[in-house]
């Protein structure tokens, strides 16, 4: 059954929902995907016709320019209902702009924005028995663009494919995560791609990261490629550190993603009279501080992880513990932050974007 | 029509061949690919029995993590034929070598040894009236893996699929290009997977070059990323200079890969008696050299451009065009190794792999 709806969204609805088959207390991250996905080509220079259909596999060529070149950009956000059943996006504007920011930089087209809107929205609301309410509960969606032109020169592709996939989720880290300094391995370069939420800048992050677990750490904070004496980002959470009373957390640049809860927890910052310091944070300092007592806290700020709470760090065969506070900083952004997305409470700076 | 061959790989056979409808004479590279494809999927901890069928798309799930984190590395290859209709592959332990380096850098299974040749010699042979005789002429190879698990959380996958597919191919550039060194776009960091032929460092190349096409040139030659005071590659060749009689080549390391084409000129250099210098290259060195005329040649080397001569670079708005020698380095090269691969000349180092 093919309808025409009021957006030129071709929708294509799925004859059986298979979100009884769904445990919604035991998910793991992003393993089950809703019944239905997003789809856009750009074709002959221009996005087609976008559609909604069924999640479903897809065919594509071996030669697609994706698999060989990793022309492919993503975006993490999440939708949160109220206890009326009203789904919430929170900043999606700061996706969009972003999404495109990591398109033009792998040389991919921008995606228009009533698409990216119409599409989500539509989407949203065909899944919004997928949409838990409840602080913890979200639906993440990932929109992401490949490149499927079948030809295998080094160059950018003429076609691609824009899609939004959806998976419910919980949050992402339930315990404090330990975390290792990079020392050696880098994430990303000056005049790179690291600002983007480019498919490359992740799967380079594996191999070190599985080194750091087999070492008892979960993840890695890296550091900058040069000297790997400044703290910049975890693999999928900016970082904030607390020194005293103050949070102090490294600047964006071209190496650093510019995270929407970051820039979130630094507004909430200020608004609840935190201190907050953008500036580059060095390893020296952190341990310095973590010595004599001064590091209170380390927490990772991110879409899927909310806010991570870090329990002990090793840099050079130095491991440090920190104590968890219980009135600690980063349980009250999470709090203040989970409570905005979720419509528990005042929205002052127009986060929330109401799905109507 | 399934058989099972002696190598226990499934061969399925397609029923037409497409070749001719190909125009051997025009062939844009990567374009085209032969009737067949070699597949083998890693699976339950393990690499299953691999599969050659009719070159055909592919099923895949939107989720498959190559999409989403770039879990995806290739090589690049050429086999050749000879007047005889002999078929040889070049150095291919080589690309074996370096494809699972490239896995490992990636948090990818390796693939093994005897799937690897045996896969590639039963395909090349089934293949063989795609491989066309005489220099210039070969059948580009491309193999490559990608991760297939349909799951998004940031991890490396549990399943992938290795394949090789075929393209015939004449040189890939055919006249000298004009190069652009990098001030503020790098390639790869210092502990990063520059040295890996993952797909996402091809990406990430793809806006700065484009931005050097705007202005006239071909290709970017990328310079260290923390001074881009040192020329190390271009995006898909090693680079030479010829200073005087002597040439000169960046080491490789983490950031630069390790060409076959690079190390293969390296020991003709030295067979032929040309003093070849294995050592960081400053752009001021270059630059100098230009300025006082004893800057003979700067030529790229790489399985798919052969070796391609430079005619011009610019730096800081400075612009060296390179007068191109009749009797060059450039040429010289060019000449012993498609002779060696040809089969047209003695192979003294073992270089040549008939597939029998
Ligand atoms: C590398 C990296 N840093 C930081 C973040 C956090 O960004 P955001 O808060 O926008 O989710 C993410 C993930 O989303 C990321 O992939
Ligand atoms: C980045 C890069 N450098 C150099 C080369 C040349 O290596 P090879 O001579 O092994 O083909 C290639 C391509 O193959 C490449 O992708």
């Amino acid at each position: 059954m093919v309808e025409t709806n009021p957006n030129e969204i071709v929708v294509v609805k799925s004859e059986n929902s298979k979100i009884n088959t769904v445990d919604f207390d035991n998910l793991t991250f992003g393993r089950v995907f809703t019944d239905h996905m997003f789809v856009c080509d750009f074709e002959d220079g221009k996005w087609q016709t976008p559609k909604i259909m069924p999640y479903q596999p897809m065919t594509i060529e071996p030669s697609a320019r994706v698999f060989h070149y990793g022309q492919a950009v993503f975006e993490g956000m999440k939708a949160y209902k109220d206890e009326d059943g009203k789904i919430f996006l929170f900043r999606p504007e700061q996706n969009f702009h972003r999404i495109n920011k990591s398109a033009s930089r792998l040389a991919i087209p921008e995606f228009p924005e009533n698409y990216f809107f119409n599409g989500l929205e539509t989407l949203l609301k065909m899944e919004s028995d997928w949409i838990k309410p409840g602080l913890g509960n979200s639906l993440y969606i990932r929109p992401f663009v490949i490149a499927t032109e079948p030809a295998i020169s080094a160059s950018p592709a003429a076609t691609y494919r824009f899609m939004i996939i959806c998976s419910p989720a919980k949050a992402y880290y339930n315990k404090p995560v330990r975390v290792l300094f990079a020392e050696k391995f880098s994430r990303s370069a000056d005049g790179g791609v690291g600002f983007a939420k480019a498919a490359g800048n992740y799967a380079a992050q594996f191999y070190p990261t599985g080194l750091a677990q087999k070492k008892g750490f979960d993840q890695i904070i890296w550091t900058d490629a040069s000297t790997h004496k400044y703290l910049e980002e975890a693999g999928t959470m900016n970082i904030f550190f607390r020194i005293g009373d103050k949070l102090i957390t490294a600047p964006t640049s071209d190496r650093i993603l510019d995270g929407v809860t970051r820039k979130s927890v630094i507004q909430l910052a200020e608004d609840l009279g935190i201190d907050c310091e953008v500036r580059p944070v060095s390893v020296k300092e952190i341990k310095e501080a973590a010595a004599d007592g001064s590091l209170k806290e380390i927490f990772g700020a991110g879409t899927a992880a909310v806010i991570s709470p870090v329990s002990a760090f090793e840099h050079a065969d130095d491991v440090f513990e920190i104590p968890q506070l219980e009135a600690s900083y980063a349980s009250l952004f999470k709090k203040t932050l989970t409570s905005i997305q979720h419509n528990l409470s005042d929205d002052k700076h127009g986060w929330r974007h109401e799905v109507k």
